[in-house]
């Protein structure tokens, strides 16, 4: 079994997760993991609360999935979160940023001298965590090496269907198809 | 405050009900509910688990969510699960289905008479939960009355976005707009 790992945390934008989610999940031979760095309960802003195990009590990942929210501000600036999501992602063969979730894996020193994008509308303040990455303000999702990264919501499910395993398997996205499974 | 309900069951679609909250969570004066017919931890098939309230021991709703999923085939002949999911609707001001949360409301006797659709994949077993339902197999979501129901996934966002305490507020949608918001 392939194992794809959510890292959640308070205040994470449960879309940028599960979008992601409903598309990789259709993969044959994976399976989800919820994690958060100390496991248990965690909660949205929305009222959301989605059990987790501890990320250091998992295994590697064969996709490290780290969604956007506004927790994203306070997390970039704590060094245990930071160090764990970088061991966890080191240890993937893919790591899955979306929305700010970019700005805590520049913040953990992962993207330097990669390609990369996140939310528009936190744009600068995500540049700011990482000085060596090359931003692309522009770019609905990237693909530089093992790192996807994408902008937001919708842009997350693109970047799940443009997935190489899930494009091998499905073929480009068109309506009709994946659209319908999507509808 | 006025509440936000979505109503989970054992293998409900995440998508189905985070999406369109994702949208309705926006409106200012609106909280959001997590509730199941017993309360407690609902899990699915992604192996989602989220903390839920007994339906009964809250108070009516003014908006009641009831996403799809593949629980919903056997909840469609649980008669205390429709008779609360009647019974919660009767008192609601706005009910809102997606995909086959649709034949849910139907088989609960919630649809005579009113025009309503579902998720296209499953749409002749969703007609045959409700014999005397309009069904609108062509629409992406529709509303009569009270009763807005969506086919699916981005169908069910797109409703929210139609639902009209939203347009009121933030006008029809619009890309650069709303399509920002969920960029």
């Amino acid at each position: 079994m392939k194992e794809i790992t959510a890292l959640l945390y308070h205040d994470f934008t449960a879309l940028d997760a599960l979008g992601p989610l409903e598309v990789l999940g259709r993969l044959p031979g994976y399976e989800i993991r919820y994690a958060s760095l100390s496991g248990g309960p965690v909660s949205n802003e929305k009222g959301l609360t989605v059990e987790t195990e501890a990320l250091g009590s998992l295994g590697r990942s064969d996709i490290l999935l780290v969604p956007g929210g506004m927790g994203s501000r306070k997390l970039a600036l704590d060094g245990d979160f930071l160090a764990a999501l970088r061991r966890a992602a080191l240890e993937s063969t893919v790591v899955m940023t979306v929305c700010t979730g970019s700005a805590l894996a520049a913040a953990a020193g992962l993207l330097g001298g990669l390609r990369a994008t996140g939310n528009k509308r936190a744009f600068d303040w995500t540049m700011s965590m990482g000085e060596k990455v090359l931003w692309q303000r522009d770019a609905r999702w990237t693909r530089d090496g093992k790192f996807y990264t994408a902008a937001g919501v919708s842009a997350g499910i693109d970047m799940a269907l443009g997935f190489g395993p899930f494009r091998q398997r499905n073929g480009p996205f068109h309506c009709g198809g994946h659209g319908v499974l999507l509808e």
